[in-house]
């Protein structure tokens, strides 16, 4: 008779919860700090309006009306759910275009949902936390070092295992591609952006057979692909490797003021390095792109990802270049509250449960609890007049550090049994027990 | 080529999100400051769990995934969005039982969808706010007092037209109907419930013809259900009709307890009153009954409803009795928005621009706006080093108060020129300019 969970829809209980709004928060102080708008946009996109990106089509949900009258109205479209948040921005972007000032720098924090099949990592609903920059026009390429910076700031605080934030630079692998002479240099890209997934001498074959590569030019590509640094210094090794290319200076140049940009969000946690292996192969990125790598977790892929679009939308008009990154707060969290590396120190917002004496001492248990949230305490009453000894049972299960008792006028720190005397107009719980606190376990 | 809105699902420009984000923070906090623990539930539950409430499943958003392999698999469920936030609850309570302290006290805020035709304060898609508590096998009646309250108190913070929460209780108008003899409670329910809509005249018919009543006992429901006051009077007047039945006197005594319980939040934004015309006829609620209408839209209906259920949810052996009120996000605020009844002071979290001398200076006003932003002041920094009066004019039109000029070392309050020397390690806007204010339009 109990239900059972939806493969790939994740729920968390309470205290995992908590963690989620503990990151969400923190997220968003981030981009609000930094004057990031935040935007909401609906959960339905016209179905050709999703479609147009191409490739994945057969992973989107659509929505039909469950007793629709007829089929569908003719000449209305068949909506989905958008399958992330940057389809649906830049349709906000057009729709609203006169009403918005530019360059537009919103934040935006939604699900969004998938028809695939369910695996580690993937999720048919999962939650995004998306930042974009988006100018009329023209953006001036500063903003990509925003971007980085503000998301690199973000990441920093996130209390999860360490952070790999890896850059590269569409014009530099294309240029360098061009450079050696390759016929196609998107199709290099495109195994380039395998080579974690397959073993060097497949790729290296891929990269004669798909992209007509001669023996020397692999070697050329599989050597950009292997550079990896935490500073400026790959600009250096890319030019020892003798291949000049106008494109390849522009983005050799956009990717150094990324990284040094970037340098000032590096902590423990974070780590930001130029990697020349990031491709990004399926995306109409065309300059600086984005991954991050979970460390422990390397299998889930990246969980933070983006770049620069010089058409993010067009009315065929005006085009608006963008740059943008966007977080996957489920593909990140979901598996570290699954192993119980990340918990909350209670399930409840309660920092007090207010012991109930007796049923007739509600009405002044109530004002207790009152008074103390007045002054930003959360407060609960007991539910039931049971023994003391139930009732601090009751706020032990749910973490809840301190119990008041009404009638001595004292509050016990359950923890460690200290019982004090105290006024609900003027005691004060320790800064670190006024919020759950979250816990990192290894 | 612009993008044209879907009907029925609203969006919101970036200062009218704030709006929003104001409005969801306030409950939040409100109900965080009660220790209800927030929890959210997927968008999609299996269908025949959605049609089980009966009555509105024309109204369901079914789900397919466009390139399903075979039409769906056998055995596996058919998918629809969830349409308000209850029967989802229901179903989590259920499935995660083991794992949950009861009585469980949740919110939840989150959007539902009904594929309904779209009609002003109807929405298709549409942020709800929910309160429940929701006990094991039994849930002390005092827990809708506090339900009452909680709701009342948070309503009572938010910058909107005057609020008026009716209630009533079930237990009250069933008892009176049968103690006059009424053969079918529940059919008086249903007409009383469309009192909003029909004539006197026209209701008393019904009442005669749908629930099979003399015109004596028609004249006893319609002046119970004239019966309005702000405070626990009612009862009074209840008694004065001269109608006996225990569970009338149940029911009286419930409705006193919750308008007493709910005195402390009244205001001059809130009234709180006993209605005995509230019915909620065609929700399973068992007691306490809630409805909310806001001053000057009462067109739009109830913005924040809710009540008691014997039975939230049932596993066969174990029932979860609940109490819960539902505040509609979107059916509150869509029109006040609209209307421009409700702004914000800027468009951007941004309380200074810091001005751009020349590009080569980004690097010190990046440190600057940085400096500002570790002492929790939003902050951006111009995109490019236009005229200063273009700079100022950015500002303007985004509604950022301040502007900080890294040459002089000064900032100025663009809303009244005002400038004065400032040190970015000490300036501090004022109090109310930190974050976007929230204005109120007649």
């Amino acid at each position: 008779m109990r239900p059972s969970p939806l493969s790939g829809f994740p729920e968390f209980l309470p205290a995992q919860r908590i963690v989620e709004l503990h990151v969400i928060e923190t997220v968003r102080e981030t981009f609000e700090l930094h004057g990031f708008a935040s935007i909401e946009t609906r959960a339905a996109e016209p179905l050709e309006q999703l479609l147009r990106k191409g490739e994945i089509d057969k992973e989107v949900y659509v929505l039909r009306r469950l007793q629709a009258e007829q089929e569908e109205t003719p000449g209305q479209s068949t909506l989905g759910l958008h399958y992330d948040l940057t389809v649906p921005f830049a349709r906000y972007v057009l729709e609203n275009a006169g009403k918005l000032e530019f360059p537009f720098r919103r934040y935006q924090i939604q699900k969004a949902w998938r028809g695939e099949r369910p695996q580690e990592g993937r999720f048919r609903e999962f939650t995004q936390a998306d930042i974009d920059v988006v100018g009329r026009d023209e953006l001036p390429f500063h903003h990509d070092v925003e971007i980085a910076r503000v998301m690199a700031e973000a990441l920093s605080r996130l209390p999860v295992p360490p952070l790999r934030l890896q850059v590269n630079n569409r014009k530099l692998i294309e240029g360098f591609y061009r450079g050696i002479g390759a016929p196609d240099p998107f199709a290099v890209m495109r195994v380039i952006d395998k080579l974690d997934k397959v073993p060097a001498d497949v790729a290296a074959k891929m990269l004669v057979d798909e992209a007509g590569l001669s023996d020397a030019q692999v070697g050329q590509c599989l050597a950009l692909a292997e550079i990896r640094t935490p500073d400026t210094s790959f600009a250096e090794r890319v030019r020892a490797l003798g291949v000049r290319d106008e494109l390849l200076d522009v983005g050799l140049a956009e990717l150094e003021a990324v990284i040094a940009g970037c340098l000032v969000a590096v902590s423990e946690r974070l780590t930001v390095e130029a990697d020349l292996r990031i491709a990004r192969g399926l995306d109409y990125y065309t300059g600086t792109v984005f991954e991050t790598r979970m460390s422990g977790f390397e299998g889930i892929g990246s969980i933070c990802s983006g770049g620069r679009y010089d058409s993010l939308a067009s009315d065929g008009r005006v085009t608006y270049p963008g740059v943008g990154i966007s977080l996957g707060i489920s593909r990140m969290l979901v598996p570290l509250l699954a192993r119980g590396r990340l918990s909350a120190s209670r399930s409840v917002p309660s920092a007090v449960l207010v012991a109930l004496p007796s049923e007739a001492d509600r009405v002044r248990c109530d004002e207790i609890a009152q008074e103390l949230r007045r002054r930003g305490i959360p407060t609960e009453v007991a539910s039931s007049a049971a023994k003391y000894g139930r009732q601090i049972r009751y706020a032990e299960r749910r973490g809840i550090p301190f119990v008041w008792f009404p009638g001595a006028g004292e509050v016990r720190d359950i923890r460690t049994g200290d019982q004090v005397p105290a006024d609900p107009g003027t005691w004060t719980p320790p800064a670190g027990d006024l919020r759950p606190q979250i816990e990192e376990n290894l």
